[in-house]
């Protein structure tokens, strides 16, 4: 399976070193830390996969990973209980993983729900549940990266042939296979990545795997993006979502929001990446997942405001269509005006 | 001249915890790290007030106070020499210190050189030179404070009677006086305030003062500006002003401009407040300070990039006159196409 993939494609990319489950341990790369170290954190439990997603060890495309590798981790806890004893303990692993994080909730549930029916296929059949659904994750990963390689694709031949396209947060699979059929195309394109606070995906992800496959790439803060657009001639601002909804609202990482406005104000295109969400018919459906104040009063622990002082920390915002100037799926750039295009056709299985 | 303001002003506020000449001595709050700690800068060398005006220990009106200051201490150096050898002395400092930091420049230069001119006065009529610059100084600043007094009336005007400000950056003194007016005025207003990376004013100093003065205050990262307008009910944006231009383009803070763009797109006023600068005809006389990347690629000493990833770092974007509603002096509130009103009446001295 690795074999399908260049050696060089970056670093994160390779799902091995995202969450993976071996020797009943599940090991999640730490994004938190990471390009400063490459450190993992050991959950030996499902209960410590659920709480490492929560705490944002993963993000993006990491938690469906995590979730999978989560599964597998709970049905070798619970593999020398009886074939019922299993499967309750895995509807209980199914329901705690999944609700880890209130706005992927519904997109978790698919994967440890299916992670639940591969345990009960292979019990009926006499098999390890753990190797079953271990081994469902790997197929369902290879899935996702052969949709992820044609939204790639399909991104890049918006890219100028020669110019400068900014990014919002981190889209895992989506950045390396953006990345690598650009250079395919011979696009010669600099990145400009925003930081992304408070988290700093940009700085700490993106611009690590725009770098590391060979382009030259530019960190600004998030209030350097008008300025940006401005004086260094950004042509095309792209971001994954965390959800595309029915209407064409996106729920993605907090600020895309405002820089899809920006990129409006400088007529500059704004083109979203990912697979609209059928069970979200509108943007109501989708939740604001709010995360810890502490993280935007503090930097790596240490407090940098007064006592006193309050702060919000909601994780996403919704961009409505009219700031969108397509949605880039593996089927082709849809108007986010008529998404049921993309249904029309047989759907195929995301995850 | 302390006995002028109330006790319950601002921390910061009061000048003489800014920048401070005594004993053959400038001490300046080290901003940088306040309000963790309140630590002080202590230079015993113009060249150390200049190296420290550079390195941003102290920014807002902070260096004005610094530069009266660190001219002070540089007649208090060459006190022993002879009156023609001190003058060339000074007249190196002036040079050195309005030098510091290139945005600034020209107002820094009418500081150093007023200071020039009062050490030439005291020096002619056998007073010691470094008193009067200092008293020159603890002068200016006293017709500063007054004049920033009715800058704040005038900006709590806006205020809704209860609402919600949003502010950019610190404008120190400017701040510290919107405060106190708005206080005064009854105005129940909550503060949100940007966080201003990389150098955190808004999280750091404003906020604290915001708060310090009695105020609900929330802090948000710069990417949370269009959430929070759409979703907090944002009343009113304001910002001080590095540099506002005759022809109502105004510098300030990195940031300042693409809140100006999301304000206007929300149909929030935007009122920056400050003195229009006589010697900026237009934008183009404003001179954007870059500073050292590695304030972005890192937070506190670490490095949070890979090492081949680069940044930029302008200290400052322009505004134009588009995106104000109002600008705020001692005089009333202009129109930003129309600032030659200001200096149609004889027109006060800023310094």
């Amino acid at each position: 399976m690795k074999q399908r993939y260049d050696h060089d494609l970056a670093y994160m990319l390779q799902y091995e070193h995202v969450a993976w489950f071996e020797d009943g341990k599940v090991r999640i790369l730490d994004r938190r830390i990471y390009p400063e170290k490459t450190e993992y954190v050991e959950c030996e439990s499902y209960e410590q996969v659920a709480k490492a997603i929560a705490d944002m060890v993963t993000q993006s495309a990491g938690p469906y990973t995590a979730a999978g590798m989560g599964m597998a981790l709970a049905a070798w806890q619970c593999r020398s209980l009886t074939k019922e004893k299993q499967l309750s303990f895995l509807a209980k692993a199914s329901e705690r993983i999944s609700h880890a994080r209130p706005t992927t909730a519904n997109r978790m549930e698919q994967i440890t729900q299916n992670a639940y029916k591969m345990a009960q296929n292979a019990l009926e059949e006499g098999k390890n549940a753990y190797e079953a659904i271990f081994l469902g994750t790997l197929e369902s990963l290879e899935r996702r990266y052969s949709i992820m390689e044609k939204v790639g694709n399909n991104l890049a031949r918006m890219f100028p042939s020669e110019g400068t396209v900014l990014t919002q947060c981190f889209g895992e699979t989506i950045i390396g296979m953006m990345l690598r059929a650009a250079r395919a195309m011979n696009k010669k394109v600099k990145f400009f990545c925003a930081e992304t606070r408070p988290y700093l995906q940009g700085a700490r992800l993106t611009a690590t795997c725009c770098s590391q496959m060979g382009f030259d790439t530019t960190v600004i803060t998030d209030n350097m993006v008008a300025y940006a657009m401005q004086n260094k001639h950004i042509d095309l601002f792209t971001s994954a979502a965390d959800t595309i909804a029915r209407d064409g609202y996106i729920a993605n990482k907090i600020g895309t929001y405002q820089i899809a406005i920006l990129a409006k104000h400088f007529g500059i295109p704004y083109f979203v990446t990912g697979i609209p969400d059928k069970n979200k018919k509108t943007s109501a459906d989708i939740v604001i997942e709010e995360r810890n104040p502490l993280d935007v009063l503090s930097f790596r622990g240490v407090r940098h405001t007064a006592p006193q002082v309050k702060a919000i920390y909601p994780s996403f915002d919704v961009t409505p269509p009219s700031l969108i100037s397509g949605v880039v799926t593996d089927k082709g750039i849809f108007s986010p005006y008529d998404l049921e295009m993309y249904f029309k056709d047989a759907v195929q299985q995301f995850y």
